[in-house]
């Protein structure tokens, strides 16, 4: 990244004075205070549209956050231990309705509707975080691994008490030695066929498990991810059900730290666990995919230690994308608060002698929020998206991918690992726009939104570690760019750089190239703009095909060129590892290219799919201003690769503004629309009464 | 701004394979893990040259935070009260060391230095924040105010107690209802003749004053802001010192109310005040620009009031310049924790299968954090160079500008208000890359960079609001652009758009055009680059010429769309308000554009001034990424102005990412030259032993 926002600055342009306020709509009759005709939009009807078919499952979490609202307070006003205990028993309370645990099979408690799960997660993340991190150790970290992972035996032994809140537990991965590798784990886990136990150890001195929710104080037992040795052979990465804690004190052979105060999220209990020498019996290693038997055989269907491997944790992609919605629900908090807060607040004479101005009239303003809130938006879209595909997948059995097991069509394998790279891509994403979107509102709202009773204290330290857990962003951009890069033929998981840089460089170029199809969306873009982007600068700006095929460009162009590179950089004979470290930031930009292809097109398919009415132009305005703010923020690259001129290039900023200001009266309804309670808005002084 | 980071893809470049490590420097004999010559900086001598004349001051500073680091986990084990009043212990014995008074007159216990003053502070920010705010709030603003718009009389009676921290005091200006509109504010104070007293009330509802460092806990007394009412006559904002607690309790007429947890410096006990007739004798005028006679007659030098107040925060330009350094300050810590960990941490195997890589020998890992790196050292200058005028302005009587009376010439008026534009303008810069460093540093330590341990919590919240405070970095960039539009003739701090787009709107055109000299700028740039920037993408780009032309082009060609943007609107009859409103975005780039300038300048002047040697070859890289990543980020703008082909912006990335590598290997020393004590950088699992 370079170092500084680029400094943007319109050309003097031809504004025409009778620029219309609104997109081509009726008008409402209503007035703003300059008595200017005032756009409006059915707040309920575009809720509707967002919420989507979990409207319902929606309405009930937005309620029971209202009712236990107080808990945002809580978090500023209580001791640790309080504060945390406080969270566990909301918890266990919200999974006493039923609410928390609606993914699991209905015969344990849940009502095994997997998007449902994914919806009611979303919502609960305008409420305290710590709650929904805490919501998400125990249900889709912990539980998931017992449903995904485990048997029957498994199943019905513990999921119930899952379900219901009574058993409380933890997803022991991640180790401080080996942050997002974790093919590299140093917990082993060796079979003892004499005993018919496993012996779990902490072998190196970085190998104890860190971050673990639920582990300082409440959690009983820990999905702990350990290399299994069998009969002398190490097996790879598996995981089994170890109990940590009994009656309240740490297990034999288990040392339990607290990780002690974070930067957020105080109200979930993270701690490191050490193991040293712990038996747990043959039946509490999640078997579904591998098995041990008494005798001490190794079996499994997958013959692949890797893509065993790969598998298991495949079957996890639920987490990223319910961090990827927490992070939206959180920046639509943000911007919720900010948007209002410019819809009340004045400041400096600027119009007149006599009245301050209010914020969002200012250009400026305009500019910083509302490019957010069109984005949000196309964010949205694409995590409903990502919602519906992981539920389709996910549904066939209720309980995991339906291609999972070792017979699985060539097509559904595809599949499972394009929706691997679209939650990771996503996940990235709305997790970096979550960190961005809550700074900018925070500054937006002045010295008022440093006060913690107005939301942003909170916000910004909770949601900062989402951009890191479940995966680090540019890690999981990575990934994405090696599914681009190898047709998804190779398991998506496998983090090694060295492994990704041969496959690469082992492919023809052409191969890359072909399957970038460069050529075809050029010519596609020829077709859009049949005089070419010199004939009239404006023209084809505001026509989604226009923008979509320059979304695409970026992505087969950019794409290509890092095949090249690595292909070039082999031939050279330089080291693997020095290519990649090389071409890495083109890597990212690749994966990133993609992406926001992905989310340009949800978005653009949300609008098409609306009948004709002001819902759909108010919605095709935000889907303007996010395509062309996103040209904009990368025009340079556009101009750099002769698909923008330097005049077609200004025309872009330009429109910006002029959506920017288009958009500007309908501002407050469309945060109305994203529903967050009044309640959990908190920011009496800033948001006014409801 | 435009909706997300831009995404950046080198070509495929022709990175020669004989590329060398480092500058054109002898070899130090040290080897790297791969057995690579490894560059080396003589750490000691970087130090002295960027702690410069104040390196003494600063060192005492140094073991002064190292004797007290506890307080950095203090601030995360103690409750609020006990936090606020470790705090206040804290400034108090500092204080007492002399260390916090060092720019007040000798003869009130101060050392009439205030370059030492300054640099004290800077580095004061290594530590807890709450401490150097509460430090501020007390010496900067409370006792500045004092020193700087009082007389004999206040001077005498309190700047002892003050400087010796035996009277805690606030600076109330801000209110409400008025964030940075300071000349609104609602507090009146009126004169009672017969009494021979000020009556001051908060006369609106949303007139109180908010966010008042001191007021919630611990301070006695106040500098307060009002309308200054005499004889029927708004005289228009003034200070008074009025009494705000007597023997803890708030005295009579004054309300007093915490504002309670905020996002970060809870520390500081920061409070809201309201005045309900309150009395304060007519003394209690901090009288040296204006005066009341006993009589009821009001008297001032100064006839303009508009010039009257400007000229009295005028004299508090050293507030943002002490934010401005603080904010660097803690954006070195965190720099210098990132890189640190970067060289000690693995991940991945990359290189080779048998060992996995350094975080920092990743491309992407330099690109992240090696530009920001440069910057900081860029920005470390240009707040050097404040300094030094801040004390050259400031030092003449010891307290006051020395241009700040009516008669002081044109010359010392203009060196005046270019001072408060640099201090500005520096401010918001310095500021916002804090929060941009932090950030980017956290996430490259990964949930390690979440644990309070490792000090991103703590710096992340308590700089948060540095970008708010002393004045809203786009606030303080409009002031910069307005001194610039109109070179400096009326005065600063009048924040009013209307007046500006009218007095801009005024001048000719080809006034703005001819000073911003656009065309010289250009002749220069072919002076550099003879052939045109085509004939070969890559010559001049490390010429420092080339680059400080570019950004002078930028500078002087952005001011003049403004002020022709400006001038155009009106042509046609818009509203002023509505004019700004839509070149707000350019106006900001145009000071953005003026800053950058004036960084470039004063690193390129400091790596200048450096006798020939490793030293200054090392500094002269930092230099070429500071300036090329700072084109890099902006080179749409060049772009599509004509300065920059497609093929040089390519180039100008190539070298960013070559420059990247060869700062690489002298990464360490680096931030090790920033010397924060190793006791506070905290962190004991990412930076190691000392």
């Amino acid at each position: 990244m370079a170092t500084d926002v680029p400094v943007r600055t319109d050309e003097p342009t031809d504004e025409p004075s009778d620029e219309p306020t609104r997109a081509s709509r009726p008008e409402h009759g209503h007035r703003d205070d300059r008595g200017r005709a005032q756009a409006q939009v059915d707040v309920a009807a575009l809720r509707a549209v967002l919420d989507g078919r979990y409207a319902e499952v929606r309405d009930r979490v937005r309620d029971q956050l209202t009712e236990h609202a107080g808990v945002l307070e809580e978090a500023e006003t209580l001791g640790t231990t309080e504060y945390r205990d406080r969270v566990r028993d909301l918890v266990v309370e919200m999974a006493g309705t039923g609410q928390a645990g609606l993914g699991f099979p209905t015969e344990h408690g849940g009502a095994a509707d997997i998007g449902a799960s994914l919806a009611a997660f979303e919502t609960l993340a305008f409420g305290d975080l710590s709650v929904l991190v805490k919501v998400g150790v125990q249900f889709g970290l912990f539980g998931g691994a017992v449903l995904q992972l485990g048997t029957q035996r498994h199943h019905d032994r513990y999921l119930s008490d899952i379900v219901s809140g009574r058993l409380l537990g933890c997803f022991a991965m991640t180790e401080t030695g080996h942050g997002s590798n974790v093919q590299a784990l140093g917990t082993v886990a060796t079979y003892d066929p004499a005993a018919g136990e496993f012996v779990i150890t902490s072998t190196r001195p970085d190998a104890w498990k860190d971050y673990i929710g639920n582990a300082a104080a409440h959690g009983e037992i820990a999905v702990v991810f350990a290399r299994l040795v069998v009969g002398g052979d190490d097996r790879g990465v598996h995981a089994l059900l170890v109990p940590i804690r009994v009656d309240g004190e740490p297990a034999p052979g288990v040392t339990i730290e607290d990780d002690g105060p974070k930067m957020g999220l105080n109200g979930v209990d993270n701690g490191r666990l050490w193991f040293d020498e712990v038996r747990v019996p043959r039946e509490a290693l999640l078997d579904r995919f591998a098995q041990v038997t008494a005798e001490g055989d190794y079996v499994s269907d997958i013959e692949n230690p890797d893509r065993r491997f790969f598998t298991m944790l495949g079957t996890l992609v639920q987490g990223r994308a319910c961090v990827g919605g927490a992070g939206l629900s959180a920046a639509k908090v943000a911007i919720t608060i900010a948007v209002k807060y410019a819809l009340r607040r004045r400041q400096f004479e600027a119009t007149s002698k006599d009245r301050e101005d209010l914020l969002l009239d200012y250009g400026l303003h305009q500019r910083r929020l509302l490019p957010l809130l069109a984005r949000t938006y196309a964010l949205h879209c694409a995590q409903s998206v990502l919602v519906d595909e992981v539920h389709a997948v996910f549904s066939t059995d209720g309980t995991a991918p339906a291609d999972a097991d070792a017979d699985a069509g060539a097509d559904d394998e595809l599949r499972r690992r394009e929706l691997e790279s679209r939650a990771a891509g996503t996940k990235a994403l709305a997790t970096w726009h979550a960190t961005r979107t809550i700074q900018e509102a925070r500054e937006a709202c002045g010295g008022a939104g440093y006060l913690a009773v107005n939301r942003f204290a909170a916000l910004k330290a909770d949601t900062d570690v989402f951009t890191t857990f479940e995966g680090d962003n540019h890690v999981l951009l990575q990934l994405v760019a090696k599914g681009l890069l190898t047709a998804y033929s190779s398991d998506f998981e496998d983090l090694d750089q060295f492994g990704m840089v041969k496959f690469v460089a082992g492919l023809a170029v052409e191969t890359v190239m072909e399957r970038t199809a460069v050529h075809k969306v050029i010519e596609r873009l020829r077709d859009v703009l049949p005089g070419g982007d010199d004939s009239d600068p404006e023209s084809g700006l505001l026509d989604t095909d226009y923008q979509l095929a320059m979304y695409r460009f970026r992505e087969e162009h950019t794409l290509g060129g890092v095949a090249r590179r690595l292909k070039r950089g082999l031939d050279r004979s330089m080291e693997p590892g020095e290519v990649f470290s090389r071409v890495q930031d083109h890597v990212i930009a690749a994966a990133r290219a993609h992406v926001e292809r992905l989310v340009l097109e949800a978005f653009a398919e949300q609008v098409r799919s609306q009948p004709d009415g002001d819902l759909r132009d108010a919605l095709g305005l935000l889907l303007d201003l996010h395509a062309l703010s996103g040209l904009e923020a990368d025009r340079a690259w556009f101009m750099e690769h002769g698909r923008l001129s330097s005049q077609r290039s200004k025309a872009i900023s330009r429109e910006v503004g002029r959506l920017c200001r288009r958009l500007r009266p309908l501002a407050g309804d469309m945060v109305d629309a994203f529903g967050v309670p009044h309640a959990l808005l908190r920011s009496p002084d800033l948001v006014g009464p409801a």
